[in-house]
């Protein structure tokens, strides 16, 4: 149906996208490690919570996520006299946050065609039935 | 422990990326529809199978979806005197595809910073313990 030339070995698996890796690209984990990517000195608990709209149970779990990952440190201390969690990117999670990252705009880039295309009629279609 | 100020209205739930559709977020879908953008005429499952890497179940389960959800249509029909399945995205499917992307543009905008920003040593956190 397509007019393109058969898929060659370059093309194979041109949409794989291997590097998007999962622990990261989970919504929630990604809205919390973009907001942590440029705070270098990390976030609180109550700060992140309010920054991602998630409630506090969900929070914990993708912290606990990310922190068995290696993605992100977790610190206990006190601020403004009352016990905190701080959360900060880790060396290693900001290395595999900018690889997640490379991949993802390439997923940008390769999607960028969609603006431009229109939807056609299905001709050229004889003998094809919808399911 | 962070400079910023508080968390204004305007600012809360910045990182919530609600505009990230869960359908269309999963990896391997993601990498499906963003190989039928630029197809309006869609592409075949032999051929989406090997651009996308997925083994015929993965490939037939997530077609699924994407056809529950209204993204895409499926086609039967033959090509080269075999039977064929034909996917191609719908024109809903392209408005909604175009939505999500732009809030991945933006995630990718948010963070740009990780790139030039260093992780310091964790000066200032007297009384704090990883945990």
């Amino acid at each position: 149906m397509t007019e393109q030339e058969p898929t060659s070995e370059k093309q194979a698996a041109r949409f794989a996208y291997t590097g998007l890796e999962r622990v990261i690209h989970e919504k929630a984990r990604l809205g919390i490690l973009t907001s942590l990517a440029s705070q270098s000195q990390g976030l609180l608990f109550t700060e992140l919570k309010e920054l991602c709209a998630l409630t506090d149970g969900n929070l914990s779990r993708h912290i606990t996520v990310l922190q068995e990952a290696g993605l992100i440190e977790v610190w206990k201390g006190f601020h403004r006299k009352r016990p905190q969690t701080l959360c900060r990117m880790t060396k290693e999670g900001r290395a595999r946050f900018l690889d997640y990252l490379a991949e993802l705009q390439r997923v940008v880039a390769d999607a960028a065609d969609a603006r431009t295309v229109d939807v056609p009629k299905p001709t050229g279609m004889e003998g094809w039935t919808p399911v």
